[in-house]
């Protein structure tokens, strides 16, 4: 059986989420290849030690370059934040690493054009965490507008609204740095942008506006000195699709009390569909009867009739969890590393889903509508 | 004990939801005032004689002029279609009437502002139909905004969709007819931007973009020859408060599926609601605890600590229904036209309602910010 | 056209929730009989002065003996508590009237048939007021379970719990008196018996379990002298169904947080249903599809294609409130006083319902199953 | 590092469950102990070869005995049928075993007891599979109670009822097998009667009522040939807890539509929870405030300041799975193992709670109450 040896820069949240994701996929979605945590590197050594203690990582390093260079690993989790990326992707191609990087990618949709070319030229894999879409429920929806259950499409309203930006003691930190890119339109726009496409295919023009709320926070939590936000906290797009129909899109990161409000509503001629990641096992779904009988959102409810739901749990109603998508993303990975169907995103998906970022920026500056 | 003659023009849905207000509002809103049904009038004479019976009207006709010119009308109601209300209105005023007209009252905030003109120099009270407003959970969300318990407000969204012309076989109507001024934003959008202003005050400037999903419909139900449809079926807004927060709006006819979608989220610095007319006897609210306590939104559930429930029910969750709502409104106007307070709104109010609509129109248009 | 004489006898919740009733059923269900406000009669003096001078009756009295001797009135209105029920409609009925009532009609199922059998024997048309069996929506959930959208029945479960009665401050009051029958079985589990029998027939067995929570409660608001209590606060009952299923129903006043939590929930070998009347303008409804399609539970939305919801609003998703429910039951009734169908419930219903709450009290004394 | 061998008997849906739990809960948990998955065996060779294929175990067998003597295994993992957990339990407490059964433990409490006194006697440390107790939100809701945020507990309600057996064509199979114990009231039901006693204590009298709904059902699928039903499709009990109050109890597994209605509502003189297993990362909290603020249940999602969420993932509202049930339940027991606190439920829990089915089968075959 062949090995896939597995190296992860960066622990934070998304770097143990990827370590556990590693550990999950080869019990539950069995390729021929069988990933080895390899190593993880963090520039706090101490946290990539503690990391490879806990999920048995061979080795680890406070020199991402190193990793890279390591012959025992294939491939590459990049888990760092935004405005590292372009570098270690860079790095990890030219080593001949199959990518996965967490989103957005890049800050420009210029560097993750640098990213997508060298990956293409290379012929290496890559994929991009956007994980909401991993979900057997969110697949459903995809296979109902195109099999044309919904009729013709007409409209989308989508959002992602989190609050944990809301406090303006929430100090600055990297998530703020204007050399990562925008704010709350990156970050969690990305997420509902990638949503929009993978269920209506590719955004052709925007119009934005895009505001920052707090517009100074204490340089560390706790201090008193204020350092000024140049990024937007809420931003609120109205998008074209290249499929002729329009919506809107809402992206915060200060909208008190709300933990996960990726939703979105999609209505056609003939049904229309609603889903929040609030209640992500739960997909509802209107189907129109001309005839006039019964009528009503009907909550359709996971379970395996949709895949992989039951490679996780073989008994409808169960649930998937967070970690279940991002097995489900990381599985899908391996496949295409091992040979199979690559199902993506990759570098080109999160280089379009980054143009629209960008669109929606410069509409916002330039107060018009942007092609993309 | 005095009586208020009252006289009602028009009898589609609303003429007959404020026979019914009229009649409800004396038992359940005992004021100095008694309304008494006077006239009816409808083009359809038989119509309004229909409606005379069935409500106890003394008289009704088929000639507007003749019931306001009726001198035991104090009162008259507009329920006609929107094109009609400026000439009827200002006959009404003339007459010394109190006008009650539906919304909107007008094609344009021009139209509008004569209107409203017109009623001031007469010293008339008016009131215009947002009935939504009227409920007694939308006046706490009101309150609990004013007295701070969210903070400072930093996001609206809001949004009116329903489905009642999704089909393309529904025919061309008056509700499509560009000289009744706009499509589903003026005739939902009203709504929405209503409640926008009434929780967070005046709106400043808008950017739209306004859609015709549907380009043609049939001339009349069933029939081949089709007309061309001029207004919109959907409008996407992005507004900007006074008070200096922002705010996205939506209003669409052909959202599939959606009988009653009026909603709204509004986030502040320590607290958010959230609401929508599809279970309008509950509102649901975050209370940032800095402390760290147990979080999560709350379900208010209607009852008589929020009045004028009581004078419907003495019994918590035993909830109103929409007809209520507008017996509230009607309650409302035979109070203030007795002497008493006025609560609103009035024609000034739909007024500048209109101009939201209007900045919408031309910011569509034009591609731009407008300032209302 | 004729006019049907109204009384009513107490002006408590329900007396003034009778007034506003008989108001708005004329004009939302004109029919041959219009129904006049006569006499309103209450112990209080002042209390029936103000409901006369509210509602518009023509006369007010401390003295129901005179009321129901009034050649003016046709029906009266039995609003008291339960315990006066069996003296006033006996007197009502001796004197032609017809008798509304509200539920429980009587302490006990004796009571019960005593009054069945004067009514019935007198030829008076009876109503008893379990006003929540009125909604559209219920019917059409009976509807579909005559039809056999569900298939075979096999089980229901049933609650209604509120908890106005969870203070131990709480004092003593008509609602614990003995002498009244018994306690939550009888003033909530009475309308949760109703419902099943309405949707799925009659109840033939009974195993129960009544638990009295609150042992003493204040004599009066706010005293230090405790009276012991010795009706029930929750009970608890198996019951089996003529038709051959069974079924689980629950009563609670003390059931912290639920103000209206009136629910079922039936199952059937081809579908489900489950409703709750903190959300009354919805049904949801679960049809098995044996050919394995996209399944789960729908939320049909109220409207105009279930009656009488039409008379009230012609859109759908508009919803009825409690006061509505309260029209349709006084509608139906009057309309059958005027010479139209019988809907019911009527006494014999009532008796019967009562029949279930008397077995289930002598089941829990016995600790057995009773036969009703 | 110490290492524990891990051997799982049965490959249905709780032996691959198990195996996913194991490999799951090291990275996720990591314990002085490393879980090794060593052998699994199933009377199915093949099944057997396949699941080691899948999850890596080092051996398989169709002879659970040989896996029992394997002395590389520390612990025993048995999703077997019900009725084969006496005899595979006490021969790896026998051989020293620590062991993790499947609930129901055993077909009747009596077997419960062997079990449970060999395992005493032995000195192993044993868990039973009641997954859903493993919840964080669960472990809240009894940290509430305990603390007196309810108040006095006065009332539980709760239900376990799924449909997989609501077709009459469902053939017969293990789960119908009276030697196995019960129906609906062991499999689901234990479920239901874990919770009650985890959020409460021990149950202490039970009135019960089982029914078989479908009384004949195909031997095998598609087959003509019928068999009789001799177990319960749906449970309804009426329980005692030692702490005073009452509840109510059903399970069915006949109840179309549910997938997973694991469902309680438990009341107090100040508060009261609900929880459905269906929106299982969250607790809905009402609070009583004497003082009459706003008030409603309070929806409260899962995150990492309710323990173990946080090992999964560091950031509210992403939510866990079933599998992650399974893997903190597997976690806790391999703590034990590894000489760190027990959190049950053990083999004594399991009896207990077996007690409980049985009284409640003895209840409705006597149709009385009877002591637990």
């Amino acid at each position: 059986m062949k090995k896939i040896g597995i190296g992860i820069i960066g622990t934070g949240f998304m770097g143990l989420s990827h370590a556990l994701a590693y550990r999950a996929a080869a019990g539950i979605f069995p390729t021929d290849g069988v990933p080895e945590l390899i190593a993880v590197a963090d520039v706090d050594g101490a946290a990539a030690e503690r990391a490879a203690k806990r999920f048995g990582f061979r080795r680890h390093t406070d020199d991402w370059q190193s990793l890279i260079n390591d012959p025992d690993i294939d491939v590459v989790s990049i888990t760092t934040p935004n405005r590292f990326h372009l570098e270690q992707a860079l790095a990890a191609i030219k080593a001949g690493k199959h990518v996965h990087c967490e989103k957005p990618i890049a800050p420009t949709s210029e560097e993750a054009r640098i990213m997508t070319d060298a990956a293409e030229a290379q012929g290496v894999i890559t994929q991009v965490g956007f994980n909401y879409l991993k979900n057997p429920l969110i697949k459903l929806a995809r296979e109902m507008i195109d099999n044309g259950d919904l009729g013709d499409i007409v409209s989308f309203r989508g959002i992602h609204a989190e609050d944990f930006m809301s406090s303006p003691l929430t100090p600055w930190s990297w998530r703020l740095d204007p050399a990562g890119g925008a704010g709350a339109v990156a970050d969690l726009g990305s997420h509902i942008v990638a949503m929009a496409r993978f269920l209506l295919g590719p955004v052709v023009a925007v119009q934005a506006d895009l505001e920052t709320v707090i517009k100074q926070r204490p340089v560390a939590a706790g201090a008193h000195e204020l350092r000024a936000v140049e990024v937007d906290d809420i931003a609120r797009l109205t998008v074209e699709f290249a499929r002729g129909c329009k919506g809107s899109i809402e992206a915060s990161w200060v909208a008190m009390g709300r933990n996960m409000q990726l939703g979105f509503e999609v209505y056609g001629t003939r049904g229309a569909l609603h889903f929040t990641q609030e209640r992500f096992n739960e997909l509802h779904y209107y189907r129109h009867d001309a005839a006039g009988g019964v009528r009503g959102f009907q909550k359709i409810e996971a379970g395996p009739q949709q895949q992989p739901y039951g490679a996780f749990c073989p008994a409808l109603g169960h649930q998937l969890g967070f970690n279940d998508l991002k097995t489900i993303e990381i599985a899908e990975f391996l496949r295409a590393v091992s040979g199979g169907e690559f199902s993506g995103p990759g570098f080109r998906d999160a280089m379009e889903i980054q143009q629209v970022i960008d669109a929606a920026i410069r509409s916002s500056r330039e107060q018009r509508w942007v092609a993309v």
